[in-house]
């Protein structure tokens, strides 16, 4: 490899070539900014590039090289954070127009310092929707985030951007977050591999929050191999996030034997398309998972996981929508308003749902260590589309792009997404879920998906030519 | 001691005495039920006597004690619980008239279970506030529980049968509930040792819940070392009660060396009448605590506490207010349709604030081991005050006992309450607040306080003319 065929190449594939010193970082990320350059005026990924930055990173970073120093695991792979990560120096806009005169940040997010600290250079700022309310990144001020695979359709959301930057070839990770879906979602429309863990694996420290007691954070790569390496890096008992407790933490990767599986039926069957189920059985069968089980009550712990968010980020943003209710995300503004007046006993109702599910879900692990699901109900819509038809019902498309995932993360349970082929040739992610703290289970499964090429991330679409020119290191 | 004269005596004196023969354990329990047939009429702790139950678990104790089989640590100990504590047999009434019809228990509830494990014999059930919403137990259904050593005064509550039992020496040990003072209100007012732990570190299976973020299981006894006895036999990581986290574990019974004390000004002190005041400085002087600190933001804290409680008991029992208001207490029934109207953004805020202000003060912790502060703004109201007058501020009584407990209760702090000498002769607590999980800490504040004669539980206020006539074991 050269550092100018790095789209296609992995994390970890870059950070060993750099060691061997097959390229500079200052090349490598030259190659990147310029790749940015010729391409994402097309996807729309970045809202910020990080030029100056990324540049100076990389010259301390072959100095060190240079001088013999050890090098850090990911010494020279470029990333990128959804832009409600804070960044030193620049301000924090979580999507928002409202946001875009706040004061920069003063120092980076703790997972963003984290991967520095791995020797990993970040690029820039990735497009979400405003405040992750939304699960498809048509964002109205910066504009949608376009899935690499077809401009016409839509990245998925809330972590649009951080997908398809990945899904371009433009970095080969990214930091995104879920909440209800908001890295699955679009792993799924965009063909990557992510990872949503249990919450409170991950310091949330230096974020800009949406629903307190559901966010998570989480990453995207090409691979699993890449993707395990992120989740172990970012793994920190961070004492400025309290709800960040680290506990017993098994590698993602380690290796497991036998893997008892299921595949969900029901629910996750009934709101899926042809194409998700399809991708849904192909788990199963590479998994040898003979049985089909029930999630128990996955539409009420959907509907707890909508009620809790309306609540809330309703108040989260109540003063703000009194204050500045034209400047924000038209597609959210009303829904958060009609949140915001939720009355309490509906809440203190959804969060007794949910812990009462909590328990029977847990059940169902004491017979499986993984459990699958399509992560969308189908592959990626066209942006501005209102509707889609799953099994003949009609569906509005903003709200239900998370129906499969809202009832997992409503749990708090850890999620590996991963890409799947389809018919159609657009991708479609399956959800591999474990139990709590079990990350390593869900990585495994995936791990086996991706070794039998079953699930795989395409190759990143844009033509190499205008990178073809340039020199190597 | 004979069976006799039981009731000035401690829980574990009672059990060396029966474990070394002086009595049997029938002819001890004949004289507890004697003296509640005795007194309790003008008491009214007692809203269910357990008479068979008792003598027969007592016939079986004895029986084991002629085997000369070991004995359990409480053999013999008569006890009670709020009657919203599952008793296997009877139905839990939790002080409402709507349960009266309720089915039988078919099992204790865990800790009632614990305790008749370690030998202990449950004598009754006691009288609460219906549904423990309240801090009189002016309970319209069985009337009011009134207070022992001033039998126009209230008991205080929700949990005031069992600080009353107590305190009338009906028994030397209760079972009670704390949500926002219920334990620590009531052993004010009635002179008795309470504990009110952690947050999640006793057993709620088998109780009737009222608010589920802030309930907490609690005891009363004579004496510190009955107090943490009990607490000790208590410790339970129950499968049945998810939130019943059992953590790393110091006994009450740790003996500390030095002792960082504060007492709590500001907030705590505007709040208190002269008497309370000056019991928080009596302790403050016995535990040589010199400095006096500020209790972060209490008032929101306390705040917090309301708005959750109303919000929380008014979902619960939606349902049943609409089909049964009438039947309901009607000291709460009106708040508790309000609570179920509030919005839930207030409880999110609510909810957010308790969190940050938990933060704010697990950072005095990083200074002091205990806390002081009074329980209660005064001493005993009458039963039917409405209004009481606190530093010329006139508060409503039912409302505003429980003022100094919601703050620390909200945040799951454990708290000792010791009862105090004061000018009016009366009793009034106060509370010796630990970190998280340090009940440890709290239980030795109490003993020195207790073996430096500043805290004491008064004599059992009834004539023992009665019960010296009958025989002894």
């Amino acid at each position: 490899m050269t550092a100018h065929d790095y789209s296609s190449y992995g994390a970890l594939t870059i950070a060993r070539a750099y060691a061997d010193g097959a390229f500079s970082a200052r090349t490598l990320i030259e190659a990147t900014l310029a790749r940015i350059d010729a391409y994402d005026a097309q996807v729309n990924a970045f809202t910020e590039v990080t030029r100056e930055r990324a540049l100076a990173e990389a010259d301390a970073l072959d100095a060190r090289r240079a001088r013999g120093d050890a090098l850090p695991p990911l010494a020279g792979v470029p990333f990128a954070a959804k832009n409600l990560f804070d960044i030193e120096g620049i301000a924090t806009i979580a999507g928002s127009r409202v946001l875009a005169n706040a004061p920069p940040a003063a120092r980076d997010a703790t997972l963003v310092a984290r991967l520095a600290d791995h020797g990993a250079i970040l690029v820039g700022a990735l497009n979400m929707d405003e405040f992750a309310y939304g699960f498809t990144t048509e964002n109205h001020h910066a504009g949608p985030c376009r899935n690499p695979h077809d401009l016409a359709r839509s990245s998925g959301g809330s972590s649009g951007g951080s997908a398809a930057a990945v899904a371009a070839g433009f970095v080969p990770v990214t930091l995104g977050t879920d909440t209800n879906g908001s890295v699955r979602v679009p792993a799924s429309l965009c063909g990557v591999f992510g990872v949503k863990p249990t919450y409170g694996r991950l310091s949330r420290h230096g974020t800009y929050p949406f629903v307190a007691s559901l966010d998570h954070m989480g990453a995207f790569a090409r691979n699993v191999e890449d993707l395990a390496a992120i989740h172990d890096a970012l793994q920190f008992a961070d004492p400025l996030d309290p709800a960040c407790a680290q506990r017993a933490f098994e590698s993602a990767n380690t290796r497991h034997g036998a893997l008892r599986v299921a595949r969900l039926g029901g629910y996750f069957d009934e709101h899926s398309n042809d194409e998700a189920r399809e991708a849904s059985h192909a788990a199963a069968d590479a998994l040898d998972a003979s049985q089909t089980v029930e999630y128990p009550d996955a539409d009420a712990a959907r509907g707890a996981a909508f009620l809790i968010t309306a609540a809330e980020a309703g108040q989260l943003h109540m003063a703000n929508l009194r204050a500045r209710y034209d400047e924000r995300e038209p597609l959210s503004r009303d829904r958060l308003i009609a949140g915001a007046l939720l009355p309490a006993a509906w809440i203190v109702q959804a969060q007794r749902v949910r812990a009462a599910l909590r328990r029977r879900v847990l059940e169902l692990f004491e017979r499986y260590d993984v459990l699958i699901a399509p992560a969308t109900p189908m592959v990626a819509p066209h942006i501005g589309d209102e509707f889609m038809e799953i099994n003949g019902e009609r569906l509005a498309v903003r709200a239900n792009l998370g129906l499969l995932t809202q009832p997992v993360s409503c749990l708090g349970l850890p999620v590996v997404a991963a890409p799947m082929r389809t018919k159609s040739g657009l991708p479609i992610a399956v959800q591999l879920i474990a139990p709590p703290w079990r990350e390593d289970l869900a990585f495994e499964a995936a791990r086996r998906l991706e070794a039998a090429h079953v699930a795989f991330c395409p190759p990143p679409p844009f033509d190499e030519a205008l990178l073809a020119s340039g020199a190597d290191a």
